[in-house]
């Protein structure tokens, strides 16, 4: 089953304890696509401006990333620059250039209108109503919001959530939109507002997942090195919606694993700058990893 | 097993948003031996004062809880004050008045010499050696510590850790004892000082555990109303001690499922004042939640 993304591709500059990476392949479509590449075919949306060039392209080449939906526009490509604390637990943004970006209007290209599954990446929620407005029916329709949407357009963000399936947020963000600071009723208050699983992201403490036939727990992958955590949910999230996408049945059960295979992608994601990790990943190494996170979390009857 | 536990009873006075407890029984030895109590016998070595009456004990009656080792001393007993802020994610202690536990020094009755399993409470590392050398050979010997004697009593920290089989600490103590942020590489340093396993609670955030077949990770359980933490990490450790006592089998396997045990008794503690939650608590309860943390964290290989 296909996938439509519709989210930025970006310039990202990051300085982590580690080091630091100047103007490298970054944004949410990126990450969510090069992740969700390894379990389905991605019909990408984006815009890029003039800077942009195949250099850049070759992270998507070779991989089921259909790039006729990346509109490249004239101006500067979106560019952001931040900075890690020494523990990697806060970062700071130096400066946010949206260029191109700013007036983005997804158009959405006709051989894309019948993608399975659409995730609709952290945009202006009226932008995120359009999209789908320009899709047939798809099966599932996966959304990120932030704060910014949250506090500046919770009306609108309220509207696009209607026609929600999954929602993918992290714990300040569930906390916001919902005004509970307890997860729990957190949940049931945005489940109210439209999607019947929420998938509550929470970096080094793992993910929790809330739904109709419960909630699931998954903790993240104890990792000796983490480099950059950078595009983290963004792989989670092509992590999870495209396992999704590839699986033949639906449910709980199919969401446990996706929520699994979401933090395995997530897990690479961290271990080096931007995209590096991840392309240089094979399903063996997912595969392999994906068994780990079983063998961390296992335990029997009492 | 027998369980030989060494800590403080104390009366607390408890703050949360949700009320206030005046002078209810707590201390980590009191949420620890009832915790374990559910598992098997516990013989409780503490002191309190002559302020501390029949009532008290109460709580400890009717369970297999031997008071032969709780000594009752001229004076006051400990008494600790602390407010919750309105997350319940920070404590502020208001007064800490240590009264007869400011002198305590554990004398083991000839009775509980022969203690299958030692818990060795919060207390002077110095204290904790002491006990280690009235005791037979246990088979087990797990300890708890806290920030006061990681910063004050080092050298004397590591040298009864060269004694102990398993260290229970939060997060931040896990890494202030290690020099090490990352969790990993905090117990790859903690593990080589003398504790083959390494259980850090992180609160909300559930529980890892760093042991010779690698490592394993539990979420806490996700509840609706928190209402009171204080003694959570005692309750833990109390459910932990107990189910390893319980055991017939050692090894990897059984530390899992005492990690979860103890995140159970954890889980309903939370959910009232002190140990009241605890008091009415029964096997069936505790096997019933134990069995909703296997249905919160399953998940199938893909």
């Amino acid at each position: 089953m296909s996938i439509l993304v519709v989210g930025s591709v970006a310039y990202d500059t990051v300085e982590t304890p580690f080091g630091k990476a100047e103007r490298v392949l970054g944004g949410s479509a990126s990450f969510f696509s090069v992740a969700a590449s390894f379990f389905a075919p991605v019909n990408l949306v984006a815009v890029v401006g003039d800077d942009f060039g195949d250099e850049q392209l070759l992270a998507f080449r070779g991989r089921p990333i259909d790039l006729r939906g990346l509109e490249r526009t004239a101006g500067a490509t979106f560019h952001w620059q931040g900075r890690y604390s020494w523990d990697l637990n806060s970062r700071e943004t130096i400066r946010t250039d949206l260029n191109v970006f700013e007036f983005f209007k997804p158009r959405i290209p006709e051989s894309y209108r019948s993608s399975d599954v659409v995730f609709l990446g952290n945009i202006d929620p009226v932008l995120q109503r359009e999209v789908l407005a320009q899709v047939e029916k798809p099966r599932l329709v996966a959304c990120d919001t932030m704060n910014f949407w949250i506090d500046g357009s919770r009306d609108e963000l309220r509207e696009t959530l209607r026609q929600v399936h999954v929602l993918l947020v992290n714990d300040a963000e569930a906390r916001e939109l919902s005004g509970e600071w307890n997860l729990v009723k957190a949940a049931r208050a945005i489940r109210s507002l439209g999607p019947r699983t929420l998938v509550v992201k929470k970096g080094e403490h793992g993910v929790v997942m809330f739904g109709d036939d419960g909630s699931f727990a998954a903790p993240a992958y104890p990792l000796e090195e983490v480099f950059d955590p950078t595009g983290a949910g963004d792989t989670f999230a092509g992590g999870f919606v495209g396992y999704l996408a590839s699986a033949r049945e639906q449910g709980d059960a199919v969401l446990r694993r996706a929520v699994v295979m979401g933090s395995t992608l997530a897990s690479f994601c961290v271990e080096a700058f931007g995209l590096d990790r991840l392309l240089t990943l094979s399903r063996a190494d997912i595969d392999r990893r994906y068994r780990r996170f079983q063998q961390l979390t296992h335990f029997e009857s009492v």
